[in-house]
């Protein structure tokens, strides 16, 4: 239960790693949008692996197919479903992950909860899954960007390798220029080198990702529960390997005072603007027109070339240690994901807003 | 819009800071609990200003009636309906804040959004709001203690002041012996003292609280979108002044290892357990058996007793002081409310987990 | 669980016939509209009994009060609360209902669903829980009646007395001016007759509202599983007593040749309308901006001042006679309720179609 | 918007009439269930045009396929995305409607709502779209079997010609033996005489679908708003034509005294029933374990094979005549999804019962 995230542009996913096809179905796109298909499929591209040597090398050719809701090139506000088929359905490959609880997978959780499950290749745990983000975060980019709605995100840290963290110091055009994605050179270098030999060490690492969001109007959001930074949260920590989100100043706002944290108010061209932006651009869980930062943790991958201590399904104590090719740092690869999710929230929260009798 | 908590238990709010009453109505309550009325006064009096010198001064002697959904004692699975009247209506005291925007409140956003606002006090926006959240978390308590699941937090960090981060280290049941709730005793005198210092200098400070839940059976959680730590993260960032939160080793984990991240798994009285926890009792999205942990960062309080450069609603400059009693650190009261969304994130998917047809 | 009405105006409404109150939380309520208190309190005493000697004579002296969302007399886009207070708490006089089933009441399935039943008066399922549906109803016409869109409800049917089915041949302004609220005299004056006949019987009789919905704009309505219809019919299904809800020609389509039933577009003043409506002003769904009709069928009220057959708690059969002040037909006081949902489902399928961004 | 039936057992639907492909994801799908492949063809092969010259000489011949949340024949409790392709996509045949709006259709309606509208066959409002919901009514009767309960529709009435109401006097075991789908032989051949000579008119006509629902345990049904019979109301008027529903007696209780209508508990086999079944097997919007019965009314279809009056999207008025093959009466094939729809209903509010905690 609960494969759909959204309230008025929803996304419901299906699919697992090793079956016929991983997909959607988006409700709520609102029509008379030009569907750009080539600029969706390049979205779904960045989250492929095998781009650079410090992702996975495994091959994956994801083409995207769209099964309704489009017509002459434009949405109609019928649902689009929308399928990437699985190509690489090696089934016997996953045979010896049958028995086997992984260490921090969640093999057994799954089994636990609904008494089976799809072994092969993660089946619906898989990060393949997260395809039918970027596709969906894709049409919702189309509509924002009508708007004057920028997404953009960028790896900020991986292991002790971090970016200072405010991100107007970078050009974020630069982000996509290096396979780790961060739009500070020199730091990418040195990122890329420390998953190389991480790698090379059969180990894994974790990041961090910021993403920022300028052209937001001022207003989306719904109190009391839905918001903006609770909308945005849920969304990131949904994504596979998050494990921890913070806005604005996050973690850093528990050492500070009052006097510090605080954003004064003034005017800019006759308008209401805050001189600093420590709020990250949300006031009461309401944007409020500034530019909206976050970050996102993800932990390294759970899957490491190395043998490790774990459980069969009979309780019997065993050794495991995987083989074939898997990323050494998720990171590069979230960011688009993170992206995808941000633009899913501010539309469904734009439509929310719209959504209010005048 | 948006005023709802959860999917089959839920909790939906309504009252302002200075209106007639603030409450709530809980709908989903199992039938047949036996409803203690004194251990949802308590539980609401935990968030009480005035109790002692380091929160607000504010008396507030606020008496929560039921109106409905109990009878003979017990729930019947009718809607429990909750109020708290606000015998503190003195609203001149806040004509001042008619023409105001206040930096880092909600003023601005809330009349852009809406077109108008209930000034007084904060209205829709003040902490008040949240004893709603704290009787509904009693019911909720009522329920999980049944089925044996604890939750208890405490504050693990005070402006530079902070806990090492396991929470295994401390006897928890010793977090409410002193007024910041920290169970070193130690550390809580230093936080009681910075807060005091923060206080006399009219500024305020920031904070974070964690939380441990223990007992937690395994197969709680939905994945996709409604994977247990998005729900406590979403659950948790709605609570006001909230802006991180992390599970497990959260942000720690992106300076990590897989091989020092993962957790093994092990065989335990006859039981899978993991031998670690880093993963805070989360894998996939779905509750594995161990304890649950994470924190929550709240920024300082917003209100100070300075000056500071604003604006008003006609856009001109000005400087505003607040007056008054106010939280100089908001994180001692933010405890009980933390506790009070958790425990109803987790008998919301308790219930979902129980739906599935055998 | 589902006490919430509707998907972003709702209504949750709680209370028991014999508890403290009974009311409701609207969330949703459009922001600066002007709450006629009087109106909604009009509305309100629309549904009471004691109006008159052919419904019930129990006087029941309602008085709606507010608890929040209202400010200087205008919704502000938060939450509004409010509440009814139950002060005719006689317990005692139910006793005798503790250990029965009456027949064609729910004390049987309450007791079987949540293994207890507040058995005082009928508890939650007491007619006079919709009370809270009245007032929501009132709020949604305030934003209705500025956009220009009417909604009358009267009497068609008592037993076998029934109106001509097409409304357009009434008066629909007369329809308050008797007490049975038919707009035809003279049928009014005998469905008084039979009511007043079937109450001296000590049995009751069920009949048939029809409610009218003028100026609605075209395109209100969410194909697929949203449909307008779908909408109205699942509003006045969940009234207490009704049995059957059909629109437009109804069940009486059954009968008919597509080349009666459909209706032909042609223009008129420059705009598309259709010639005839045997649609019901709904089509695919979707409302067209003509008039949209229909009706609900409710039964006779199933307490009866007759010996009845049935069952106690423990299993034994036994005779049950009830007593007191009843209604001898739920119709007339029906309407103002009928009317109250039609509004609530008209503003937020309007709230649906305004969140579509263009 | 709202293409998503249902609250735990849901069912988003996708597609046009002469898009890619019709099809849906299930999500909540119980874990565990065998996968009857052939049975799901088969419930799906039962709504298929062209079954014999009563219905549409179209050919359809539709595949269901399974993209997911299936492994090792068993659902494992991940979303089950199935698709139909299209064949048939002769969109020249369709140019004709691009600038028409036919009379009772909903070309009108949509584009005033989207302002585009996909024309081809209807597109989104095709009746094709309804076999979305035979795949996923089949997949929940496969769990309802297990449980014993059984859904059986049929057509009461074509025309002038109708059954008598009550369904016990049938073998209801008989309906799929005629292609009218009518439990009584006699009636059945009037019906297709009827049927037969309509179409040589070139014309089409109504009638109605009974539904009886026997072995529903006692206990289903979510009061105050989700009361059983407003789901299946809301269900069945979602499908295309649909007109009225009611249950029970339905809009004859109008007619009729409270003594007549209530329906006298006994202890039969120790067990609490009724002794009749007015009320349809609800009471309080909660299933008392009697069957449930009730009758959906579908309006004749409004493609006729004769000149219509309209208009076209300029406003100018013209003639319209369709072409091609058409059903001349819905009822036959609309017994499955009547079906459907309530097994979806049923096992969506058997989830909901579950998910109470005791």
């Amino acid at each position: 239960m609960r494969n759909t995230f959204g309230h008025l542009f929803t996304l419901t996913t299906f699919g697992e790693s090793h079956g016929e096809a991983v997909g959607g179905v988006i409700d709520g796109m609102p029509p008379g949008i030009v569907i750009d298909k080539d600029f969706v499929q390049h979205e779904l591209n960045r989250r492929r692996p095998g781009q650079s040597d410090i992702t996975t090398n495994r091959q994956e050719h994801d083409v995207v197919s769209f099964l309704s809701g489009i017509f002459e090139g434009k949405s109609t506000g019928a649902p689009i479903a929308f399928m990437v088929e699985n190509t690489n359905q090696h089934t016997k490959d996953y045979e010896s992950l049958k028995n086997l609880y992984r260490p921090s997978h969640a093999d057994y959780t799954y089994q636990q909860k609904y008494g089976c499950r799809d072994y092969r290749g993660g089946g619906r745990t898989s990060a393949r899954i997260t395809l039918s983000r970027c596709v969906a975060g894709a049409l919702a980019k189309l509509v924002l960007q009508k708007h004057g709605i920028q997404i953009q995100a960028y790896v900020s840290q991986v292991g002790q390798i971090a970016l200072q963290q405010d991100y107007r110091l970078y050009n974020l055009d630069k982000t996509e220029e290096n396979a780790v994605r961060c739009p500070d050179e020199e730091k990418a270098k040195e990122m890329e080198a420390l998953i190389r030999q991480t790698k090379l060490d059969g180990n894994t690492i974790g990041g961090v990702v910021t993403c920022v969001i300028k052209g937001c109007p001022v207003g989306l959001g719904e109190p009391e529960f839905g918001k903006l930074h609770a909308q945005l949260g849920a969304a990131m920590l949904s994504i596979n390997a998050a494990k921890g989100f913070e806005y604005g100043e996050g973690f850093a706002c528990a050492t500070q005072r009052g006097s510090e944290m605080n954003d004064s108010f003034s005017m800019k061209n006759g308008n209401i603007h805050t001189k600093t932006n420590h709020s990250g651009g949300i006031l009461g869980g309401i944007s409020n027109g500034e530019d909206i930062y976050f970050r996102v943790a993800f932990k390294p991958v759970a899957t490491l070339l190395q043998s490790q201590q774990t459980v069969d399904v009979a309780g019997s104590e065993v050794t495991y240690k995987a083989q074939g090719r898997h990323d050494s740092c998720v990171v590069p690869r979230a960011v688009p994901i993170v992206e995808a999710m941000a633009a899913m929230v501010l539309l469904d929260s734009w439509m929310l807003h719209q959504a209010i009798l005048r």
